[in-house]
């Protein structure tokens, strides 16, 4: 094998494979990236089994061949290049060795048979929809903080994804809280007849969360305009970056039937600065004991205050009353200030709203539009009270 | 013990303090800020034993008395407050509690008696000298990497400081490697006589770095722009920031007369820009292997080249080869990439130089004035080659 090539271009493609290789090496060729030239194109590929990712580059094709170098050293290699005037850098294999040379650096790095590498499975379907990137990576980063890591229930270590007609819904749990964003679907966006089958045969299905959470990291070190292709055969799910393939297996099993825990309508809703509420329950949580962690809140409607309070026998108590725009009657309930912090940190608003029904039914999270205070229909984060 | 003060320098001292509180809770009250109120005047303390830093604040006081209270919590709840019109604290003892009011929070928070707090030393003689903060703070940045951890020798966990007429030296070394700083002072930062009667008596210290680094920390807090007055004492330190007081022991023993190995002249000097020289060594570091990390460094002065190879039987080899200002004789020397990696953390310019007599003899590198590379003469950081 010997290739040019940017040092740009392979250097971005070093630094997404870098994180996908494993971190418990069980199998030392799993540390390593698969360099090929094959059929004139250059690609280089990484896998730690559960997800596989292969990036093609263009290079100037002197000779075909393939080798695979450990990823930290030539992720090592390629950061602390210095610029040279040439910007190009050449690949060639020499015995097990790949040989680097750019400007007045070069490396000799020992490899590992091509051979050995596990094979990454290739799609063979046409693609089902097409999605801009960045609102697919904004609605995975909003969910992620809820999916569980019980082992005994391997289903809520994933995102249980939902294909309708017009609009997915990415959903994850650990069930003491959820987290659900819908992505509309346009048109354009649908390969309309293997997409409407799909949808008619199997529209459930589970994504590890690594998987989600690798694919939101390639996407913020691409252009925020690229789009992602997603198919999905045989138990896995293919995503196509312009130029970066993701391949992962899926999860087995039947996520829980969340939708009906959401409520319809909610009877009273408080409105407010984000960073207010927020600072108020960090305070808060500071004189909280235990596990539950527990805050309770007393809105009262009629004086447009709300209370939070927390009180320890170790500690001490604390409290607050912020004047908040409130609809509907009052209410008095319980939270662990906790998971109310965390489903704070997802909203990416502003101004946020905190939905209520009663002290015993699960309670909401929502994004306020800056206009008007309009609550954003696109995610909500679901909270169980403690009941008192 | 009831007082009333702004929120902003109540914050500011707290989030001081808070660091010196110990982490090791073998005494609980070490975990516990002091809050005094004597003779009309508030004041804050907070001590782990070896250092003690106290901090007076203008406050509106309405009743005498004293308690302690953790840090943490305080600090805690101190960042979260709500921002409310006020802008005011109140802070009073009931029982054995600290009541806090501001804006529409408040909190009661659990104390320990304040009569079980540690003393912390007071300083009875005058102050020796007075220099800008943030010079001290540059100079105690530079050489704290290379204070030692080794227990067997404890001079070496403290920095050194000899003081002379003139200026003052701060120096660092783990035996390996050593960095020292250097401060001129004027006639206006020294207290005349009490200065040269201290200068001939005891002109050599040695102060923990732990209390150097806590010094630098809060000089990072506060204004730039101000002064820090030193004066010693019985085994002990006082700095004085403007309202805050830091006071630390000193270290006991003799720190080793490092003078000497500093040499007077280098044959050849080497002249680059640092990121440059950094990325190089870093990526040559990748290559090297076992504790002592080689890298090789080959100069050669007719054809202004610098070689710098690494190699390593596991992983393979590396060299780059960098066009650099050379004065002097060729050169061939193998350093300790760690340590040479470190030392070029500690330069603060663009251009830097490394200074060296033969592969044998201690080098060292400073930091080149970006106007005609002169060398500052203020900081020289000295590392010892390993011997072929």
């Amino acid at each position: 094998m010997k290739i040019i090539c940017t040092q740009e271009k392979f250097k971005k493609a070093i630094l997404n494979l870098e994180r996908v290789v494993s971190k418990q090496n069980t199998l030392p060729i799993l540390n390593n990236i698969l360099f090929e030239v094959e059929k004139g194109i250059f690609k280089l590929s990484a896998t730690n089994l559960e997800i596989g990712v292969v990036i093609k580059i263009s290079a100037k094709i002197e000779k075909e061949g393939k080798i695979t170098i450990p990823a930290k050293l030539i992720g090592n290699f390629i950061t602390n290049l210095p610029p040279s005037g040439e910007d190009n850098i050449t690949l060639e294999v020499v015995d097990q060795n790949l040989k680097i040379k750019s400007g007045h650096s070069k490396a000799i790095i020992k490899g590992l048979p091509a051979d050995d590498f596990p094979l990454i499975p290739q799609k063979t379907s046409d693609f089902l929809i097409n999605i801009p990137s960045f609102i697919l990576k904004r609605a995975i980063t909003k969910i992620i903080t809820c999916v569980g890591y019980n082992e005994t229930r391997q289903e809520l270590t994933g995102v249980n994804v939902i294909f309708n007609p017009q609009e997915i819904y990415l959903a994850a749990t650990d069930s003491f809280r959820l987290a659900e964003s819908q992505l509309k679907l346009n048109e354009e966006n649908i390969n309309k007849e293997v997409y409407e089958t799909f949808v008619k045969s199997k529209n459930n299905i589970i994504i590890p969360s690594s998987t989600l959470l690798e694919l939101s990291r390639i996407i913020q070190n691409e252009t925020e305009e690229g789009m992602v292709k997603v198919a999905i055969e045989n138990s896995q799910i293919f995503f196509d970056l312009e130029g970066i393939k993701i391949v992962s297996r899926l999860i087995n099993g039947k996520y829980p039937e969340y939708k009906n825990i959401i409520p319809k309508e909610f009877k009273t809703v408080i409105k407010g600065e984000k960073e207010l509420i927020q600072g108020v329950i960090k305070m808060a949580s500071v004189f909280t004991s235990g596990r539950s962690g527990e805050i309770g809140i007393k809105i009262n409607s009629d004086e447009k205050k709300v209370l939070f309070e927390a009180k320890s026998v170790e500690v001490g108590e604390n409290s607050s009353e912020l004047k908040l725009d409130i609809e509907g009657p009052s209410q008095e309930i319980i939270f662990n200030s906790k998971y109310l912090l965390d489903g704070l940190n997802t909203l990416n608003t502003s101004q946020i709203a905190l939905l209520i029904n009663s002290g015993s039914s699960p309670a909401a999270l929502r994004e306020a539009g800056d206009e008007k205070g309009i609550l954003a229909k696109d995610y909500i984060y679901i909270i169980m009270p403690i009941k008192n």
